[in-house]
């Protein structure tokens, strides 16, 4: 008897898979000219040179049994205190090794972490437009997740509905700052505002609110911008880490989770990290990698480029006519659909023109479509007049 | 509020863990030679310097974005389509790339084929002595497992015990051969009835029965031994298998699941792998592990000082009147205590001649030991006048 529930999940594509597919599809067909794929987020810079220096070096010098050995359960101890100093020296925190725990990039982190605080009868709270895996990764914990609507006016939070959808079952808070699909990160302002309610509240329920910060494009931040280091404004958070897009290196699986030492049993939290491996048979990532990890834990790839795309595009696009709330960092924005229905005007923008964007739908944000630019900036450029030329169409 | 389910384990060592942890306080106060440290499974012989080489080649010769870049979902097509091909030219079988899952190692393996075929409700069962680590593996699924009891005369199956604890709820049986810790391979004939006993009661339940493979020892077989790829021998199965021990690299993990191209419904259960990685956070493993890993998929490490401390130590061991089925591969054997309480002798082990071995219990076998001979050849040599004196003692 296999499991129908994940047989029924089979062969239901992501749209936003869909649409990739559709651009590989068409560029069999018409060349890789007619297409200008703008639907994932995969970096485009390279790793920096040093940490492919360091991954040889580990495999030049060091002793092989050790070097493939197993890591600790909880991670390797000199990684560990690695990332903890950095965060320490970056963001005037006070971690120990003991509070990271080194994953398989942000998705093992929230994994990890969204089962340390939430279960069965639990609520989890996110905020539109989000990543849709969240809606796995919650329920891969037995809780619920809702999702509270967006302020399309500046994509911050929307604190009116927030307050309204908060309830006791409310046992985390998720947000990804700066966010994908919007490109936006959150100020300074929306996350002391987040946390006097969630201190508020859970003043008024009884137990602890974990906000849950989701922070793989914590690096991609655009020049001049505010953008707070949440576990300082709140003290029962749990920071989710991967260095697949500071480091263009997603299919290395490396990340970690940073349990903020004010937190409530904060010295729980890794330990308890720990057992929930054996359950989902994720243990920690390669060995080698958290120790080359080590070597580049101030360095990133040279990721200049995103801002110079984000501002070209943003500046053509507006003058287009296109509405657009300009994006903060990240390598997303997020416009609004010039038709209400995103999904058609995305199909006809993939048919018609080549251009691959995906629509809003997606991240429970209708009527809004996602652009990913990381890609060459001269297929921006190439791609400029063809937005044009879709707005005059639809 | 953190989960209480995880925060009540924290704490609670495996006893393994407390003989290694006491091993390493006694080395500290009395110096390493005062240890024999024979409680951990870990490979003491180097990976083949060939995949030292090809992770550096991959590093310097390889587009980095590619390289580092996101695997799809389901695995690097060239390592799925590799491993396919070696298995099926060494045990006759017809695996295409679309049958395997490249996982992070045994444990990955495990907890995606486990979640394929049993949920809640569901009783999976496996045989005593067995590796822990099977209850959060299946209990991740929601399932229970029931252990059928050892046949402690041979290790093989206790097919009387076996037959008896059949029932409708079984949808998945899961062996371990070679076996930790007994060091025995199931036989050919063993497998043969196995499978005969689950193809009829899947008639008779009116439902498949899943047999889980975990092979993560298929490569430390000893010379002459009839190791059957068991696969071959009935269809509904999934093999899980690891590069930790045959390559020595289980830091790096890396493994994969295999499904056979005759179970039922083959085609879906690694698109439906796929699936439960969303909801366990558990990714494909690392890029270029799943890269090098292909250039090394019919090598092994020099396994042979394994095979050459087990003939070692089963000789002197029996000689001195300890009880011992011999190992037919593993780096491990299972002896039997000569006092009841295997704990207690462990501890007497431990504390009187710092031999360091693991009572049975934790295998859910009490009066039995297990001895991990993936050492330097020197230290059982030194050892074996203390297990001498041990006998003695008790």
């Amino acid at each position: 008897m296999i499991s129908q529930f994940y047989k029924e999940m089979t062969g239901k594509e992501s749209v936003i898979r869909k649409f990739f597919d559709y651009s590989r599809e068409r560029a069999a067909k018409l060349g890789p000219d007619s297409v200008y794929n703008f639907s994932i987020g995969n970096p485009s810079v390279p790793v920096p040179q040093k940490f492919n220096d360091a991954m040889t070096e580990l495999l030049q010098n060091e002793d092989p049994v050790a070097l493939h050995g197993y890591s600790p359960t909880l991670g390797q101890p000199t990684t560990k205190a690695c990332i903890a100093r950095s965060l320490n020296e970056r963001f005037g925190m006070n971690y120990e090794a003991k509070h990271i725990f080194p994953t398989s990039g942000a998705a093992g982190a929230l994994s990890h972490a969204l089962r340390c605080v939430a279960g069965a009868g639990d609520t989890v709270l996110t905020f539109a437009p989000y990543f849709p895996e969240y809606v796995p990764y919650v329920e891969g914990t037995g809780a619920k997740l809702r999702v509270v609507p967006a302020d399309t006016t500046s994509f911050q939070i929307n604190f009116e509905k927030f307050t309204e959808m908060m309830s006791p079952s409310v046992s985390a808070v998720l947000i990804n700052s700066p966010n994908n699909p919007s490109g936006i990160v959150y100020t300074t302002e929306t996350i002391k505002k987040l946390a006097s309610i969630l201190l508020e509240k859970q003043q008024e329920y009884g137990h602890e609110i974990f906000l849950i910060t989701d922070e793989p494009y914590r690096e991609l931040v655009f020049s001049g911008v505010d953008s707070p280091f949440v576990s300082k404004l709140y003290d029962n958070s749990i920071c989710c880490y991967s260095f697949s897009k500071s480091l263009s290196l997603p299919g290395e699986r490396i990340g970690y989770m940073a349990v903020n030492p004010k937190a409530k049993d904060a010295d729980y939290l890794v330990p308890m990290a720990g057992q929930i491996s054996r359950f989902t048979g994720h243990n920690c990532p390669s060995s080698i990698m958290q120790l080359a990890i080590e070597r580049v834990i101030n360095d990133t790839s040279d990721l200049s480029i995103y801002e110079k795309n984000a501002e070209l595009l943003y500046n053509a696009l507006s003058a287009q006519g296109y509405e657009i709330v300009k994006p903060m960092g990240t390598f997303y924005m997020f416009p609004k659909s010039p038709i209400p229905d995103a999904n058609e005007f995305c199909w006809k923008a993939a048919r018609e023109l080549g251009l691959i964007i995906v629509p809003g739908d997606s991240f429970d944000c209708p009527g809004y479509f996602r652009i990913s630019y990381c890609v060459a900036t001269e297929q921006i450029e190439r791609a400029i007049p063809l937005f044009e030329k879709l707005l005059a169409m639809v």
